[in-house]
C-alpha cells in the first residue's frame, strides 16, 4: 500500500464537483483551502473571458490541470462528425489560452451505428486533431469509460483500448486519463496501468467512489471511502508505474450538488486524506 | 449476417420476464403461442410443488431451458458462504426435480472486500458445488454480469473471465451463459465466444436489448430491437461458434411488468422475429 497523503498540495478538484457555485467561487475556495489544482470543465468557461480566468487561477495560486472535455468524434452524421473536430480544436486553442497542459477527451459513441464504427471514428477524430494539439502544446487524454456509457459515451471502455489506441499513433502528445470510476472492476487494470506508464502515457489519474448500491448511472457517484473502490490500491499501482501527477476528485452527485457546497468542499478533503 | 427467424420453436421465455403472472398463466400463454422453451427463476417455485410445475411444463409442451439462480457464492462471512454453497446444492436438486439440464451462476461480489478475493471465493463456491452437479446430471452455467454489477451481483464481469474459470475446471459440467445485456460493449465479445463454443462451452443464450437512454441500473432492460445491442451480428457469432440451443428472453422491466401482460408477450414474440 502507499503511503497516506499528508497534505493538499496534489489534490485537484474538478469545476463541475462543485457544479453550484460561479467559477470564481470555486477558485477562491479551493485557494483558501491549500487545493493545489484545478481541472476546469468548458461550460463553466461560458460567458466568461477565459484570460481573466487564467489570471485568476493563477493569482489565486492555483495550478490548472487539465481542461475538459473533448472528443465526442461519433456520429452517422458525416458534418456533425466535422463539427466535433472543429470544436475540439476550439478546446485546445481554450486550453492553450488557459495554461492547461491537458484536454481530456470523452470518446463519444453513437447508439445507431456499431461500436466498431464508432471506435473508427475516434481514432479518425484523434487523427484530425492531433497535430493541433501538438502545435499548441496541448497534450490530448483518452478517458475510457465505464462499459454503462458504451450507447451514447464512450466506445472505449477500457484502459487496454485506450492504450491501443495511443500505441497506434504513438505519439507523446496523446496519453490515457485513468479514473477509478470508470475501470475499478477490471480485471486487467494492474498490468494495463503499468503499460501505460512504462510508455510515459498516464497523463492524468481520477478519483471519486463508487457507491452500493449506486442509484442514478449519471450522477450518484461517491465520495472517497464511501464507496467499494480500493482507490489506495490503485494509488499504488499508479504510482509504481511513474505517475506523480495530480489526484483530480471528479464527482457529479445530486446529492452532493444538493449540498452546501462548503460543507461538501470539507468533507472531499477530509476523505482524500483518509481514503485515497 | 444469420437467417431470419422464422418461428418460435427456439425461443425461450424466462418466467421473470412476466413476474406479474403466476407460473401457472406465463405456462399456459407460452405454449398457447406456440413458444418452445421457458426458463424458470427460483422465486416462481416458491409455494408450488416443483414436480406438479415440471409436469405442467410437460403437459403444455414446452421445454425447461434451465433454472436461475444459483452463485453468489462471495461473502467476508465463512458461515454465509457455507449457506451459499447449501443453497445452490438445493438448486441443482430443483434444477433436476424439474429437468432443466442448466443451473445458471450468477457469480455474486460482496463490496467490502476485494474483487480479487471474491472471485477467490466463486472458484471455491464452484469447486463445492461442481461434483453434486455433475452426478445430478445438472451444467453449471456462469454468467459474466455487466462491470456496472462489480459491486454487489458479479466480480466477474467479462465472458473471458467466465472462460478462463471454466478452463480452469476443465469439466464438462461447468459452461457460461452468454447474455448480450451484459457483454455486447465488450471489443473481444466474439472472439471470446468462438473460444466458448470450440469448447463446447456456451451452454445458454440471454437476448433483450439496451436502451438508449436506459433509466434504471437494474429494471429497464429493452425489448430486442428498442436498443443498441447489435443482436444479429452476436447471434451470427453465437452460431458460428456451434451453438444451437435457445433463444432466452430475459427481460427486466418495471415499464414492461407494468403493462397487460398478453400485450408484452405479443410484443416479445414480434420483437423476437423481427430483430433477434
Amino acid at each position: 500500500m502507499p503511503s497516506q497523503i499528508r497534505d493538499t498540495s496534489r489534490l485537484c478538484i474538478h469545476s463541475i464537483t462543485h457544479q453550484p457555485w460561479p467559477i470564481e467561487t470555486t477558485i477562491e475556495q479551493l485557494s483558501a483551502r491549500s487545493v493545489g489544482g484545478i481541472t476546469l470543465w468548458r461550460q463553466a468557461l461560458e460567458g466568461h473571458s477565459v484570460s481573466a480566468i487564467a489570471a485568476h487561477i493563477r493569482v489565486a495560486g492555483l495550478k490548472v490541470i487539465s481542461l475538459c472535455r473533448g472528443g465526442f468524434f461519433p456520429a452517422t452524421d458525416i458534418s456533425q462528425q466535422l463539427r466535433a473536430i472543429d470544436d475540439n480544436r476550439k478546446a485546445i486553442d481554450q486550453a492553450a489560452e488557459l495554461g492547461a497542459p491537458l484536454l481530456v477527451l470523452v470518446p463519444g459513441a453513437d447508439p445507431s451505428q456499431s461500436l466498431y464504427t464508432s471506435r473508427q471514428q475516434i481514432a479518425e477524430g484523434i487523427a484530425a486533431i492531433l497535430p493541433h494539439a501538438a502545435a499548441c502544446d496541448v497534450r490530448l487524454g483518452i478517458e475510457a469509460l465505464h462499459p454503462m456509457y458504451a450507447d451514447t459515451r464512450s466506445a472505449i471502455n477500457t484502459l487496454r483500448q485506450a492504450n491501443e489506441l495511443c500505441a497506434q499513433f504513438n505519439s507523446p502528445s496523446l496519453g490515457v486519463v485513468v479514473d477509478v470510476y470508470h475501470l475499478w472492476w477490471d480485471p486487467d487494470l494492474q498490468v494495463e496501468i503499468q503499460r501505460a506508464g512504462d510508455a510515459q502515457r498516464i497523463f492524468a489519474y481520477h478519483i471519486c467512489d463508487w457507491k452500493s448500491p449506486t442509484t442514478d448511472l449519471l450522477n450518484d457517484r461517491g465520495l472517497m471511502g464511501e464507496g467499494c473502490i480500493p482507490l489506495r490500491q490503485i494509488r499504488s499501482w499508479i504510482e509504481s508505474s511513474g505517475f506523480d501527477g495530480f489526484h483530480e476528485v471528479e464527482i457529479f452527485s445530486n446529492h452532493y450538488w444538493a449540498m452546501e457546497q462548503e460543507v461538501f468542499l470539507e468533507r472531499i478533503i477530509q476523505a482524500y486524506l483518509d481514503h485515497s
